[in-house]
């Protein structure tokens, strides 16, 4: 467990774009995690949210925050394929990464990665902390003001005990000095 | 002829949205049209574009001024084909009459309508006046200031000889007391 | 008479700033007249009215639209004082004439010309056609396509009757061609 | 001394507004201070300034975070007395408490406080620390992405022991277990 915060679900992701490798919460830990949910014909995720992710990317230190997006198609699929999600993001110049979230299959349209979290449409806007749990989740838009700072309050939050305990080679099983999250493949409901 | 301003070129086009029948210069003779070239991955058309046509098409009488789309494909063809625009229509909450610029075929990139008309780009907005001649024709985005003038400009010019001299059944080689369209088809090199 | 539409009352300034000379509604017959009624401490006035106004000052030829601010204050009379309206328009870079509107004195709190027009608040836009009548008068903000198309729509009526028949020394009573307007001291209630 | 941060300059004031009772950095230690110099004539403070510090009010709790206004007047003294201040204040619906900087005097036109901060001009944007200390001076405006995650930064900053060490009646010289800080007198060049 992770005391009163849940573990983030891990993400399943078909492909991602804007980066060299697979990105997951586990290889994320030690870093604050903005994950922006949205669709490329989504118009409030178009206007609010691809901007101010690309306005948190530039602003903090990557190395301490991850801004990742995830686009989660729940209707129009063909018209958003990844072909066309990669023009998108290169006539929007956005370049964080993305993933695309795999498609539900037998379980209907909702894409796995948006099931797992439970969201209720695009956008979404998810914050994960430097430990891999999840802190906010919120449907449609935060204002800027709340936004960086609820970004920063996490930035802020302790966490060598958490480092340490994963280099000092912990069991695997997600435990760190701060708690124990579930295995992501546990989460995955 | 047409004095001294030349007519505007027809249309070529692959497929209309928003309508139950094709639109052409000609049979919109009469009214004001405001067309407005786009892309639907085209940051500068969505911000600014859409929404003004949108207004234009919600404030001006319908039977004075056509609001119609013209989509002007030129990059990420796969990703804005047909279907996809119709999704996107469909989001955005376009309304008004859209065409798909058939595509250049062996003329390269640029499709057609956008070649007779030489635009530089997307967004461009076209103003044609009752008497199908092309009057305005602008690359980027016009402040709603000017744009509203220009309109309205337009509406306020005499219609009734060209109206009159129609409905006398003048030839149909596009005369009028007005002055002289060259037909579409020879428009259309 | 002025047919349907009404004579626009006639301006009762206190103090003119902007111009070297007192302006009223004869002396600018022949052009259209945007007039904005506002209070520099009226922030409605000051997001939307005032930047409304400088494009429509920038935008239209002036010897065709003359756009004139009135500053009608009604309330917080000490701190909207002429000598803090002159710093008010020096900082918002407003160099349109503004008058000062007479204050009501036994009257109250609401200024002469604002009583005059019945103008129930600010910021209120008035659009005074070339002939001097009184065409649009709305309170609150105009959206720009729709300002825009009413002032052109205006600069688009006939004038020449009015401009002959004043030149041609017709009597002073305010007849012209187009009817004949109230003298203003008579519309001066 | 207060390690590499210098104790925010006192506080000037003339006259307060939207409080019962005068402020100063002293008494607000404990708490994050968002102060805001701005005019009620500086176009760009009345834009960005006074919605941002209205926000940051609304937002973030007073008990930890006291967002306040100086009126620093060093141009169009009259148009900007008190009196006139106190009808903008109303008028924009601003109900932080604002100071009224001391006027200069034969100092000339720049008000106390902005010479005791070296403030460039209005907007400038402050932000004290728990423990008094000047800790971001921006002239012009600071987007909200930024501004929120600075306040959220003081916000997270250990501040128990400044408090304990202030409730165990450390010396008045204002020395605390962060450091010491001179006595507003001498802070007051």
């Amino acid at each position: 467990m992770t005391g009163q915060f849940p573990a983030a679900p891990e993400w399943d992701v078909e492909e991602w774009m804007n980066t060299d490798h697979p990105l997951d919460i586990t290889q994320l830990r030690g870093r604050v995690v903005v994950l922006g949910a949205f669709q490329m014909l989504c118009p409030g995720c178009v206007e609010y949210c691809i901007p101010q992710l690309k306005r948190a990317h530039a602003y903090f230190p990557q190395d301490e925050v991850a801004v990742i997006g995830m686009h989660t198609v729940f209707e129009h699929h063909e018209a958003m394929a990844p072909q066309a999600l990669r023009a998108f993001l290169h006539e929007y110049r956005v370049t964080f990464p993305v993933a695309v979230d795999r498609s539900g299959g037998a379980h209907g349209h909702m894409p796995r990665t948006m099931r797992r979290y439970e969201m209720q449409g695009t956008p979404t806007t998810i914050l994960i902390d430097r430990a891999g749990r999840l802190r906010t989740q919120a449907f449609g838009h935060i204002p800027d003001l709340q936004f960086g700072a609820a970004v920063m309050a996490l930035m802020r939050e302790p966490v060598a005990h958490t480092r340490s305990a994963e280099s000092a080679g912990e069991p695997a099983d997600g435990c760190s000095a701060l708690g124990c999250s579930l295995p992501a493949e546990l989460a995955d409901i």
